[in-house]
């Protein structure tokens, strides 16, 4: 996983936060990156279940309360994937010797276990829970809605 | 991570499982690679604290049993690094705006909560548990140690 995951938490926050409808644009401009890489996120997020258009204003909408909206199902939008990877397989091992032959399903099984750990992390942690350590940097020089919101 | 921890695995349980000292060419056979890959793996295990070199007869040796060398050992030495790591952060969010000054930390947090879970997982498996699920892979068919030593 690259960046992508970082970002689009970043831009679902922005969503999650501003009263308003966010264009790709707006978007793009706090993430620090480029209009056609948000839609890309974005286009997953809503493949995803995550995120759908607001029709007629424009902009997007969270499906889901940050509350609910756990990390996982932010991370199998993004990836296209149900499960998490953290490990990669080696290619070729060599048939002609008995752990060349039986290392991969026995290594895949292994590494499953573990990336389940990380998968029930990954369940166990909100969007919400983002926003909180977000609040918690901001600290009380400053209050995340007020500020998205133009009342501060 | 590359497939450099699955293919490190590899090797470890050649070492472990082979009665004689094992070449860097003898174990890029099995592992489907070439030796100089085999020998920068060494290399790292040997500098984390994994392997030693056998002086006179040649080959490595692990320094510590396979029920207590743990998958996170293994993977601390290959990729040169005390935590897992799992996510990075999007590098340019911009400072003007709320959230894009205060997301890299906060989202760091975050990170390192789901990723120590990882290494907590890391730390709960050993070589020993790899190997168990190899022999089960070879099943009734075979045994690890007699097939790698010639006895089968």
């Amino acid at each position: 996983m690259d960046t992508r995951f970082s970002a689009a938490i970043h831009a679902l926050i922005l969503i999650s936060a501003s009263d308003c409808p966010m264009t790709s644009e707006q978007i793009a401009e706090s993430v620090g990156t480029n209009a056609s890489y948000i839609r890309k996120l974005t286009c997953l997020l809503k493949k995803g279940g995550v995120l759908y258009s607001r029709q007629g204003i424009g902009g997007f909408k969270l499906r889901i309360p940050p509350e609910e909206l756990t990390l996982y199902e932010i991370y199998r939008a993004i990836s296209e994937m149900d499960e998490v990877r953290m490990f990669d397989l080696h290619q070729n091992p060599n048939d002609r010797c008995v752990v060349g032959r039986h290392i991969r399903p026995a290594l895949a099984e292994e590494f499953r276990e573990i990336e389940r750990q990380a998968e029930r992390a990954l369940k166990g942690k909100t969007l919400a829970n983002c926003i909180e350590k977000l609040q918690a940097e901001i600290g009380r020089n400053g209050d995340l809605n007020r500020s998205m919101n133009g009342t501060e």
